[in-house]
């Protein structure tokens, strides 16, 4: 009698090479033993996206995204491919399906679809042949039966949407660390693992930097109330559970800190203030495909005004293009692009109850010398937008002030 | 209007790398330029495939063969989308297809699956859009979605396949070499390009070593009466033509040498000499999946009999494992190994009507004292098993004697 069924999922790290694969193996067949049903689903091996991206790289500096996803998808199928193996040698029946094979149906935006339907016959009829089922994360197919891509970070994705379809009992995510910090590890030694977390403030901490998960198979969790567990392939320690309420919260205004240096800022000089303008401006940048984030546009005591919004560092030559165009055409003045700047939040269910802690964020910055140049709040965090190479400091004075450090 | 359709396959060294897929996109748009249709079908990149076999072999010595097909439909894949890339980037509409995409419907014989129907109304599709269609060769899908391998050469079947299905006018299959030679130029440096040859020389020359064109694409050829161009893409030269009966054939009787250094022989001795033995026996190994080609069996003078045959090598251990047990069950006697072997061989339509060509043939062997271990006769060749060391001695000196090399 099976104890129910768990999806796994193993990111790029976890199996980055055959020894690795074959821990990976190992750990999937205690699960077996113990009971379990398993779904696991892989990213691809550590480096073969970067290098699959090299290759058509040398080809095309524009590739089609059609092909783009082609191309992508075999990382995924790879290691799919391969962890069967290695399960089989350990003698347990396994099987390994593409995203097509199992029916992961998505729209045709290629290289970030979004899941339409998941149609898991196959999942299905292969554990109850009790086989442990491979999935190939981050891909899908379209109706037409096109390959398309999650985007980054769509393992995960792949993960949460069959732990919903299939009904199972958890969903953990396996990778290089072990759970969610309150802040980067990287940058400050002394953050701590969080124990349990809730989905909004895991999914702003993802949204603003954390790179643990992708933020939205975090809303498909959510949605759906799907236990996350996040935890490290290399140990067996408890990781960071991600649930609808988090116990101990009481108390904790602030739950982490994160650092984005992945933004870069463009300001429009001199706009004419009026009714309409600004929704001009983000609608043709948005026609280019530019996700523009952070907005901020000066209080216009002339009739003139500044606006300045962030957008993906990798999206800066587009976005400026479009951005000059736009400026010109509505008699703006200059644009002027900066992209050695960093974005600094802090996240907590509990702040908004709280006045107070805005101030004493940009209290703490002040008293670092560190100049704020944006800022913008949300439901559950605050962001300040900080000159680059300042950006580590700031997170480790803020993790000292509210207590987010190890003592 | 376009001047038809072709269909292309490129090997493997035909797209080892991002440069090399820049040329055959060069190529293929010079085509399209010429006003052709076109249908091209790739291998992987050159070594992609060793590579996916390694990472498979330290994982498991006996991977489950639908995982192993899993594992290598992925080198094929992403020679395809790259080369979609590399067409675009010549400013041609391309869309890359794999063998599932096309509806390469095959049975589920991993592995060396056979193609069972080709619904081929997406490749139609495209190329009334004016597309370059790109195919990944070598791989299929079961009527269940399971992808499928099309066994060694096997991209040259689905160009074939595809040939006919489409009803195209031509099938280029480009290799390193300029063409089929009269004997492999790398054994002899004096060997001759053919300017065109049957298909069933060809087929004869391609089951008995010669490795430039797979052996089942050349039969499926030959059904459907395709012409072939087999040539190189590193050069514009013309190769050679495959096709039902070859211009220039009077007066030849011997179109080539070829030596095919991949077999082992197996002896079983004192056999009893029953009827059924011998149908007891190739059955039992046939069973292990191993094919077994030359047999020959010593005339009997007492009721015991010696029987020998040839294996792929790759196969020995598996055969020797089941002749054995065979042998014993049969109350033969011991089984004898050899896989120091090489079988040399002359083709040609003209030898049966010209007595004496396999008399000339093992006098010249005699002459150049190379002893015949096992002989085995068809309807257009004759093949000679001798020590492996003496294989390319064997080539030359036939080579010359039935003027198969330059002058």
């Amino acid at each position: 009698m099976s104890k129910g069924l768990i999806v796994q999922k193993y990111g790029g790290s976890s199996v980055a090479n055959p020894e690795r694969i074959k821990e990976v193996a190992k750990r999937v067949a205690s699960y077996k033993k113990d009971g379990y049903d398993l779904v696991v689903v892989v990213s691809a091996l550590g480096d073969t996206t970067d290098e699959l991206i090299e290759l058509a790289d040398k080809i095309s500096q524009n590739p089609p995204e059609r092909e783009m996803d082609m191309l992508m998808a075999t990382g995924e199928q790879i290691s799919c491919a391969l962890l069967a193996m290695a399960i089989e040698e350990l003698g347990h029946d396994a099987i390994s399906f593409t995203g097509g094979q199992v029916g992961i149906i998505t729209d045709s935006t290629h290289t970030k679809a979004r899941i339409v339907r998941i149609d898991a016959k196959r999942i299905v009829n292969a554990l109850k042949e009790d086989k442990v089922v491979i999935v190939a994360g981050f891909q899908g197919v379209t109706k037409n039966e096109d390959i398309t891509t999650l985007g980054r970070g769509g393992s995960d994705l792949t993960a949460v949407a069959l732990t919903e379809t299939l009904n199972a009992k958890m969903c953990e995510i396996y990778t290089d660390v072990e759970g969610i910090f309150t802040s980067d590890p990287r940058i400050d030694r002394k953050a701590k693992k969080i124990e349990s977390i809730t989905y909004d403030e895991m999914l702003e901490m993802a949204s603003l930097g954390a790179q643990v998960m992708q933020a939205r198979s975090i809303e498909v969790a959510k949605k759906f109330n799907i236990p996350i567990h996040v935890r490290s392939s290399f140990s067996t320690k408890e990781g960071t559970m991600i649930v609808k309420e988090s116990k101990k919260m009481e108390g904790v205004f602030v739950r982490g800190v994160t650092l984005n240096n992945k933004e870069a800022k463009l300001t429009i000089c001199n706009v004419p203030d009026k009714p309409g303008i600004a929704a001009r401006i983000f609608e043709d940048i948005s026609k280019v495909g530019v996700n523009v984030d952070m907005i901020v546009q000066n209080v216009s005591h002339t009739r003139q005004t500044d606006i300045s919004f962030t957008v993906p560092r990798t999206d800066l030559p587009k976005a400026l293009a479009m951005t000059k165009k736009v400026a010109k055409q509505i008699k703006a003045g200059d644009v002027i692009k900066d992209s050695a700047i960093a974005r600094v939040s802090i996240v907590g269910i509990g702040m908004k109850s709280h006045p107070g802690i805005a101030a004493k964020m940009f209290k703490v910055l002040a008293e670092n010398k560190i100049n704020i140049e944006m800022i913008s709040t949300s439901e559950i965090s605050i962001s300040c937008i900080v000159k680059q190479k300042l950006g580590r400091l700031a997170v480790k004075a803020l993790d000292k002030k509210f207590n987010l450090i190890k003592r």
